[in-house]
């Protein structure tokens, strides 16, 4: 693992790193926020997974989580979104809803992508590891959150991960791929035309099947224009209904789908993750 | 003035707007969050002038005011640091401390940058017109900072028009330019060499002809790599001692020039300008 650099920020250290991944064949790049801390203490981690086109670097710069992790001693991690770099196949388009930047947090079964596409195994096993190892994690207390994609694959980790993950919430989701135009895209591109396999990548037909949370917490914005076509909260709203999951999901007036929305939730979502990881 | 874009933010609205300055003859872009208040409210005025190479988008997107500026019922407006576009100047070598960028919050009267260059009067007399116009702003409760370059506009339009400005502070501020390298360049460049010219932006020199403002409050980073060779706080430290001006300077270990380090201590420089807003 490589430091690409570090700056002290709210008496912690925000830095970015890098390192040469075997899941996806490429160097991956994240960042980890590490609060003040007594020394040799170990402290929660609450990972971050971006939405479409974004890097470490979008959550990193205009989330505005360090305060408050600094105050409530919370480790932040923050993946890329897509493997990057020379023989890393795209978009035959160039689109940023598919291929780089655009993940979707599975592993590719279908040419060209399976190859590095293993966004999945990437995020819950090797930087993990990496994470475990190189900074004062307590792996024993790890929550997840996560924007637009990076909501779906928040709720998906979180909902078949539910023994490691003590919160799980999401801004702006998209809660049921399979369902959307964003998703049918990924995951049939990813995933290949089989639609059982996509069931494991989709949060609503996962609550369908039966993975359970004690609570989730999701906010959206009124006037994000992927609202109704893309992010469709009223499934996830059904779906834990019927599978008797609290969620709180809050729609707010006048809200977007850009980190300006993200930031003003944020406080909120850290102090959810907070409870849940002490409690 | 034309709206560019505006996002809903932590109850208020983060806008950002271009119009047509007479003052320097070009486009010109801005920032201004006006936070939730009561209809027909005016609120105080915080001006941010921003340093080097940075647009009214660095501090907009990384200077995490907005949470307390809603709290405290604050305006924030971020003007660009330079003119820019077609028939504006540049540094010779495409340098990032001089021309595009750099403007250094003065009127040059230097060719070819007289022409465009004339920040002082955009940001002290044709820009707050423009506010006042267009937001619900109290024009007779104003406060500035800024950063580095920005640092250095700050303290020399504040201590000029003490009477307007109400708080002054900075981070990391250029607080001597005639005694630095970025300063000797930029204000020789737009004003020329007669140096009798440069005390009137230098806000030591401005401090020894008798400026005066209640009190100053600067942040500095002891492992900005500026320090030494540029920012030179101990000058003002000296300047304020020998003038009966009291200056809070806090300098704090290991923090570097970055937004990193402005975000950390943005929220004590709000509540500073807050306090001498309301008093």
């Amino acid at each position: 693992m490589e430091t690409v650099g570090t700056n002290r920020a709210f008496g912690g250290v925000q830095g970015v790193y890098r390192h040469a991944s075997t899941a996806t064949g490429t160097d991956m790049t994240f960042s980890v926020y590490v609060p003040p801390h007594a020394e040799g203490a170990q402290l929660p981690v609450v990972w971050y997974l971006s939405g479409l086109t974004c890097t470490h670097a979008n959550v990193t710069e205009k989330g505005e989580y360090r305060r408050l992790c600094a105050e409530l001693g919370l480790i932040f991690v923050a993946p890329d979104t897509s493997p990057r770099g020379e023989g890393v196949a795209d978009d035959p388009d160039g689109a940023y809803d598919f291929g780089l930047g655009a993940g979707f947090y599975v592993d590719a079964t279908q040419a060209p992508f399976a190859s590095h596409y293993r966004m999945w195994t990437y995020v819950t096993q090797e930087l993990p590891a990496l994470i475990a190892a190189n900074f004062p994690a307590d792996m024993d207390r790890q929550s997840i959150m996560g924007h637009s994609m990076g909501g779906h694959g928040a709720l998906t980790i979180g909902l078949t991960l539910a023994d490691r993950f003590r919160a799980v919430s999401a801004f702006a989701p998209i809660v049921a791929p399979s369902q959307v135009p964003w998703g049918q895209k990924a995951l049939g591109g990813y995933l290949g035309d089989d639609r059982a396999a996509w069931r494991k990548h989709d949060a609503v037909a996962l609550i369908e099947d039966g993975a359970h949370v004690p609570a989730l917490l999701v906010d959206q914005g009124a006037s994000d224009t992927f609202l109704e076509p893309q992010l469709k909260p009223e499934l996830l709203r059904a779906a834990c209904d019927a599978a008797g999951i609290p969620l709180e999901l809050r729609l707010h007036d006048g809200y977007d789908h850009s980190y300006y929305f993200i930031s003003t939730f944020m406080n909120d979502h850290l102090r959810w993750h907070a409870a849940w990881l002490k409690g």
